[in-house]
């Protein structure tokens, strides 16, 4: 198939702030593809925070590279198959990276049904939404009656995370920057209360926030809060370490919160990281019951 | 019952290092019992690091205040009982504080059974031993095959855990301070290897005694060898944290380890802290296991 591939390459890693000239747009032919493979053609990139975090080295993918197409998943549609189980018209999510076409094995694909609007299958069905519902209910197990805080609140997996939560009848606190987006967690979303990190200081708001402390924190951002949740939390309470966006966009990781170990001995917490394709064994009853709360509203 | 109670108080809280002049030795009444109690005799102390920090401020117990009688547990025989299920010559263990006599009610006694030599009842069958126990296998839970690397592993608790770990199959690599303790580790308790942290740089040295990475890492002391044990953790690796001895001699937390939460989510780490009484309900059981291993040298 002839043709241009546009795709925006990352041309320089970041030292310090990301900025759009560590990036350029560019031309490249057109991907063939062999036996077992698919051409693909991304209809939705997936902005994920995690993105920035693998400019700062090796995570649980290698270090993105200068020069190198940027990675990151995407939904896309087969337009050429020549691997069994793919056909023409069939959507996938994949690590296509930010590119128009991309030719990928079948065993690097993710089948998604075609449900509309599509961007739900890049946001509340896709990571955004596993990532919120393993995180929350795998690692920070909450139970009916908890104090559950989530930070990044507004983001696309915080407001998804409150919205689990709210349902399995827990207490939501979110944590969020600016006025606009607390009062859309309380008014639009149906969190409990809302602390504004930009506007309060977070210690004192969040103790006023959860008078019988928190339980599960689900923690997007570490840093500060992740070391206000801290101090404010419940014996033999759960944190989900879910990312770090306060430290991404910057040099190497600074100090961890005050605290550690400390509080976690004293207080019997349990800290736990995750990435979201730990549960992928579990994905299809997960995307089920996500699916099932969207149509109830 | 007339006579005098010897004990050691707390008479003032420090503020950097402890020092003996932070404690005094005081004479008190006897104390008696009422309907319920026993009056019990000290005959071994249980000394803890943990004692240490009850001095910081409130932990899983209340802070402790100038003037009170050190705290502390100890392993105590029965000398007068006005409570069911107690006979004069029994031996509980119980939190008797730093004093010869004192009186308790029969729910705060832990009763033990009269082995020899008395001494191990506060050591590998006491608190050290049963906390090694719970906390590698409850929250370690050791593969055989496995890495596991223990701070402080010259100490009662790491010493244990140490060798439990042997028994369980896994690969054994001990910190300690200084060339004795380490060769001691090695000949004399069977570790695989140990690493000096007063005489070796500890990320290399661990890197060097881990090839593969560590799979568990039980944490006596927080800090800077928590950091580094952080930075060569395996994925899916569990952190016990036992405590943090680096951290009770001195003023305020400090910050906490670099890479916390990034390397926590990255690699997917359980982080859980605990303290021996939260897993009381299997003493028995654990106890039993502890003597047979004695007994098989």
């Amino acid at each position: 198939m002839a043709g241009i591939n546009r795709q925006i390459q990352l041309v320089e890693l970041p030292k310090g702030k990301l900025s759009p000239t560590h990036f350029k747009l560019a031309e490249a032919p057109m991907p063939s593809i062999s036996a077992g493979e698919v051409l693909l053609k991304t209809i939705l990139i997936s902005l994920d925070a995690a993105n920035r975090a693998w400019m700062q080295g090796a995570t649980y993918r290698d270090a993105l590279e200068s020069g190198q197409v940027m990675a990151g998943g995407g939904l896309a549609e087969v337009i050429e198959s020549k691997a069994e189980g793919f056909a023409v018209g069939d959507l996938v999510f994949a690590d296509t990276g930010w590119q128009e076409y991309i030719a990928l094995p079948a065993k690097n694909l993710n089948s998604v049904p075609r449900l509309e609007p599509l961007s739900y299958l890049i946001s509340v069905y896709g990571i955004a939404g596993l990532t919120a519902y393993f995180g929350l209910l795998e690692v920070g197990q909450p139970k009916a009656g908890e104090t559950i805080v989530v930070s990044a609140a507004a983001g696309s997996v915080g407001s998804i995370v409150g919205q689990i939560a709210k349902l399995k009848g827990c207490r939501v606190v979110g944590i969020a920057g600016g006025a606009e987006k607390c009062k859309w967690l309380v008014d639009e979303l149906g969190f409990d209360a809302a602390v504004d990190y930009k506007n309060e200081p977070v210690h004192k708001a969040l103790k006023a926030a959860c008078p019988e402390g928190i339980d599960v924190y689900f923690d997007n951002v570490g840093g500060d809060i992740l070391e206000a949740a801290l101090f404010r939390m419940n014996n033999m309470g759960r944190i989900a370490c879910c990312g770090a966006v306060s430290q991404y966009d910057g040099d190497a990781p600074k100090h961890g919160p005050r605290g550690i170990p400390g509080l976690i001995v004293t207080k019997r917490l349990r800290v736990q990281g995750f990435i979201v394709s730990d549960f992928y064994d579990k994905r299809e009853a997960a995307t089920a019951e996500l699916v099932k709360w969207v149509a109830e509203g």
